[in-house]
């Protein structure tokens, strides 16, 4: 079983400072789930200033959404300097398979900087695991949706994925599928509000950098315990809303609850089991 | 009479995929907003992204709000690829007549992208319809408000305006002036608050493309439907606000209202008139 | 004593325009509190834009937070030709110390561009005015936090710095202490809360400037109320948390507060004292 307890707190105890190179999108949003959780965020993303960056820091979370010419060159400086300084490398490539510049950057960076953490869509894991894949741009194509007819496919291709990488490979939806290769932890938490809203994805591997930098021993079980975390997080901002609540107002509910998350709370409501 | 409720539906049962090059101000705002109104959002402004990502999305919002060297050449290479496709492709032309740069890209996008709507405030517009305008900024200036004195002749080079690019233009502020060369709409919903709270008009740019790539055959008719919306919600939310609230929280409400705004709403709370 | 009815009602009677060139992390938060306390934002970053658009503001806010080898020229630029009009700048060196790009963009600045205001955290100011300190990343670092025991020693750097370089001082934290190189204030208004937004510290400087545009011949009363405002909605924000709130929510009322904030408010809340 997960100890939430330890790997929670760990987090709040150490405040794990994390390396975002991430899209302008959402960017705010992981900068606050990020100390909604307990660590702290540092943005950086240039060339000249990336490996000063990740050296001070914990953890690095490479996040492909905005990709650009100058940005592409500093997420490889900046793997590889924390690759050396031994930091645990988290990747999101939002939108692989969407486009080729999306896709071959998430592949290149796989090839050259050794990643604790790959979390994406299936889609987007499908995209880099297996070379093909349905898009719909920067969310999971509704014929890739993980259902009880695929799901031992599905695990099976992300076992190759994680052992070929070295990587915990998350894949989260619906249901959440998460594997060092060996283990395999399936997630039922979550709310589809979440995906009416932009950067629940993008905040969750923010987050979960952190849990990794803090709970250095038990990679695996951080990222679980981060998965958990944020679906969870999901069903009680759900909980709160009003007739007039919208989206909007669910965003901030989503990260008030991560910032107001016990272990209490993740024992009594996770919802996941492990295979 | 606008039939809201085909157009509305439309846009909800077809979940519209919306190409985004756009400021980085407002860029989250614009991605709920679109997830809010039953659209989906992507981001994407390197030149060797855009083209692939606006091939699968349904249409393209251009918004110059922080354009630089390495955007500019990408809103020209994902508007001539939107219109190869055939895409609906949307100008924001923020603050044209602020500064020279933002005056030629503006103008040079219209000269070789064929643009399905233009909005901007009244400011913007002029100064690209007639090569110049008071400008206070990104904001219109109080000396181009609309008003009873004016309102002919800005309608009138609104529609030669709307001729000359082919485009539906919009011109929103206290008084919202639509046209398509022929037809004319003019609104009146909306709340003073809305002018404090940066991006109602990214929002409304980024929410008006998802409407006309739902309505691909009534696009004058699904522009003033989005404007009458985001008016319309910008009242709701003004009378959700406690004594305390201010202007972060009218932007959830506004967005909240988005995410809950029926056909019903709109037809009961409409305030507009055709010419 | 500060007379806060003055500034602040200048500030909202001439709604001072601001250039923004500031990081993409806290952007939307720093354009809407420029409308919450009756500013009006510009963000521009490109050096074919920066000129033209500094010329129609009323002062710059030069933010260091996501700097990247575009946007240090605009810097410059924008700076110098702010000087040439003798509006007020505000520099805010996000990061100043932890990484050498950072420390030597801010060295560079102030050495090239004359600041109004120069706002940080004490790490990142001890980084500028002493060549060296501990740093946390974006954070100030324990070891540097203002205290009993070396609070004089904090405030005689402080105005060794603001005398050899021109600019108010301002350190903000737990205890701010603003210095024009003679008198000095001390601040005791704010909550650890506003630690755990991204944001509070460039929020605080975009405010701060238009507070200095709008009050151009009291530039030092015009700092000390911005930092006690800001201080103040921390409190004001923290007080309307209910137990599932946490800092998203948080963010939110801190911006409201702003909004709502009232001179009699500031005359009542206000915990400074002046040496």
């Amino acid at each position: 079983m997960l100890d939430f307890e330890t790997i929670l707190n760990n987090v709040r105890e150490t405040t794990p400072l994390v390396h975002n190179i991430t899209n302008y999108v959402t960017v705010n949003d992981c900068a606050n789930i990020l100390l909604a959780c307990g660590g702290s965020p540092i943005m950086s993303d240039d060339e000249g200033d990336v490996e000063d960056i990740t050296s001070i820091c914990g953890g690095l979370n490479i996040n492909i959404g905005t990709l650009n010419k100058n940005t592409i060159p500093s997420m490889y400086l900046a793997g590889k300097r924390a690759n050396a300084l031994g930091h645990p490398v988290l990747l999101d490539p939002v939108g692989a398979g969407a486009s080729r510049l999306r896709t071959e950057t998430a592949a290149g960076l796989i090839d050259q900087v050794r990643f604790t953490v790959i979390r994406g869509n299936i889609s987007e894991i499908k995209a880099l695991a297996q070379g093909s894949a349905s898009t719909k741009g920067v969310d999971a194509d509704e014929a890739d949706q993980v259902n009880a007819a695929n799901i031992d496919s599905v695990i099976s291709f992300a076992k190759a994925f994680s052992t070929r990488t070295g990587a915990v490979v998350a894949i989260t939806g619906a249901t959440d599928i998460i594997t060092d290769g060996t283990r395999v932890c399936c997630i039922a938490n979550g709310h589809p509000m979440m995906s009416r809203i932009t950067g629940s994805g993008c905040m969750l591997s923010a987050m979960t950098t952190a849990f990794v930098v803090a709970n250095p021993d038990t990679p695996f079980e951080a990222v679980c315990t981060a998965v958990i975390a944020m679906g969870l997080c999901g069903e009680l901002a759900y909980e709160r809303l009003s007739p007039l609540d919208g989206n909007s107002t669910f965003r901030n509910y989503l990260i008030d609850a991560i910032y107001r998350l016990t272990p209490r709370q993740l024992k009594e409501g996770a919802r996941y089991e492990m295979r």
